[in-house]
């Protein structure tokens, strides 16, 4: 199998993808890795080219800060551009960028295209929970309204996602809302919540709210973009204010500051758990080919991470699988 | 000044609102405390009743888990409904209660009334922030969807309020949204954003991510009350969650339970800034009379915090203020 890599997208681009593709290519022998992105910046890294790692030039960079839309349409030569295109065309059967969220939704739109009776492909990322199983919660930004019937078919998405990359055999389906009980929410999930309990072949199990998240009593989340948005970005926001709350607390004074390295594994492997680097990359669900979101502060584990994500959602024919349930064909 | 308190609302009911109220009857000789609620259990609690405690009898009790409006509208005798007829007849000068916030928001509505001109009235509670501050958030659940121009009715409210009871002579008001451009968000937000640029008197900061609401960068947060719950909500449970695991890991051995005992005055003062009850009641602003609602945990001091609360909000005309400010009169 052959997996486009941005290698001009995240914050420490392009070293990050580099390494992750090296690494990656070191393991994985049977998969192709493509470095999609300025040859002079490129090739520089890679003194020692793997056989099955390769590099394609594209001259322009999408940068953080740019309007996606705009970006998109205008920078056909930009490496996340032309990894698209190389989905695209079947010349990568999975493309993995770390760059603008945004515009790497725009081009899975523009570029990859929906899949046939996909209204709203969604980003579903993993939260991470405090059994370290994780949660599929989607959709986490690509839209950020949804209509009910959206919310339906993102349930259905995240369960065969669930099913086919990491085995769950039933996964559990939430719907992310303000209170338990099935009559409670907005005008969305209220009329969200019947539909979810007829979508054939998936386990609704009913309301989760935003508190029991973490708690890991579903293995899909589903939402609307912003309230998705809302979720993970307090959830991050909490976490790290506490850790740098602890950091400060505790290094106030000897006493404070030996009570702390006594601790230091229990800390660290804590932090390790609220940590969105091990958690690999998020598919972009309902497009007609596998595009894969690393986190924009992603290093090369975490692009090797997203590799390994990749490799497991082609080996099981992901994109078909859902392709199948959706339109019946 | 006259405070009715729902003596049956709350968790810890009666005893946590018999116990509020004659601390605070101690503290404030000027205020007349009545405990309004089922004699039988509350008289038993007052064997030394100071002169500004009074109880009015109410028999019947309105449960957490009922419907909120058909209780309201049933239970006509119950001590969340007397207090709130008490306000509306002048017979109070303000309520509290920790009870069902459903029916507190409906007794607002019905049985207190709306204030003229405005079309939903918010709930608005204190977000616990790092600097100890605080941010006022609203709506935090009164009305799940919200339209663009009550997100500005509520940052005017809010404005009042922290101006008001907080003393803070020109608040910062943010826009709870998913980046911190103008043009970012979703239909609400959007066109909320220039509608809260025009709201005369406030000062609009622009959009504040929810990863950002820890760090006090504003002073009122408006956002609906679907999307306010998801922040308080995941909020509340990361950092509950990141203290039950940290308790479990510093538990683990000798050395860690060591480590742990010479950083517990600091891992308590960290709790305790995450902590509901120290941050005293919610305002329903908007309504023709002043109701604060507690937090249904609440214990005696955080029905204590609440009274205060309501002190301040009386003694500086809140509700008189909101008035003038929305209809101009």
């Amino acid at each position: 199998m052959r997996i486009a890599i941005d290698a001009m997208g995240g914050d420490n681009a392009p070293e990050c993808n580099v390494e992750g593709a090296l690494s990656a290519a070191a393991e994985w022998q049977d998969t192709q890795l493509v470095l999609v992105g300025d040859e002079a910046r490129l090739l520089p890294l890679l003194k020692n080219m793997p056989s099955n790692v390769t590099v394609r030039h594209a001259g322009e960079v999408i940068e953080a800060d740019e309007e996606p839309v705009r970006a998109v349409r205008r920078k056909k030569d930009s490496s996340m551009v032309v990894a698209g295109r190389m989905v695209r065309e079947g010349e990568a059967d999975a493309m993995i960028s770390s760059g603008n969220t945004g515009a790497l939704m725009t081009t899975g739109l523009l570029i990859v295209g929906r899949m046939e009776g996909i209204e709203r492909p969604a980003l579903a990322p993993m939260i991470p929970t405090l059994d370290d199983v994780g949660v599929l919660a989607l959709d986490l930004g690509a839209n950020m309204d949804a209509k009910p019937q959206h919310l339906a078919q993102y349930a259905l998405m995240g369960s065969i996602y669930r099913n086919k990359v990491h085995g769950i055999a039933k996964p559990r389906v939430g719907l992310l809302n303000v209170g338990t009980e099935p009559g409670k929410g907005n005008e969305l999930t209220k009329e969200a919540y019947p539909l979810l309990e007829n979508v054939p072949g998936i386990h609704f199990i009913g309301n989760v709210e935003a508190r029991d998240v973490l708690t890991g009593n579903c293995d899909v989340l589903v939402c609307d973009g912003f309230a998705g948005n809302i979720l993970l970005k307090s959830l991050e926001g909490t976490a790290g204010a506490i850790f740098s709350l602890l950091k400060e607390q505790f290094s106030k004074s000897l006493k404070t500051k030996l009570g702390a390295a006594m601790l230091m594994p229990e800390l660290r492997s804590l932090k390790g758990k609220m940590d969105y680097k091990e958690h690999g990359g998020a598919p972009l669900l309902g497009l007609g080919g596998l595009v894969v979101k690393g986190h924009g502060s992603s290093d090369g584990n975490a692009v090797k991470n997203a590799v390994r994500q990749a490799r497991i959602a082609l080996q099981a024919d992901l994109v078909p699988s859902i392709s199948k349930e959706i339109s019946g064909k």
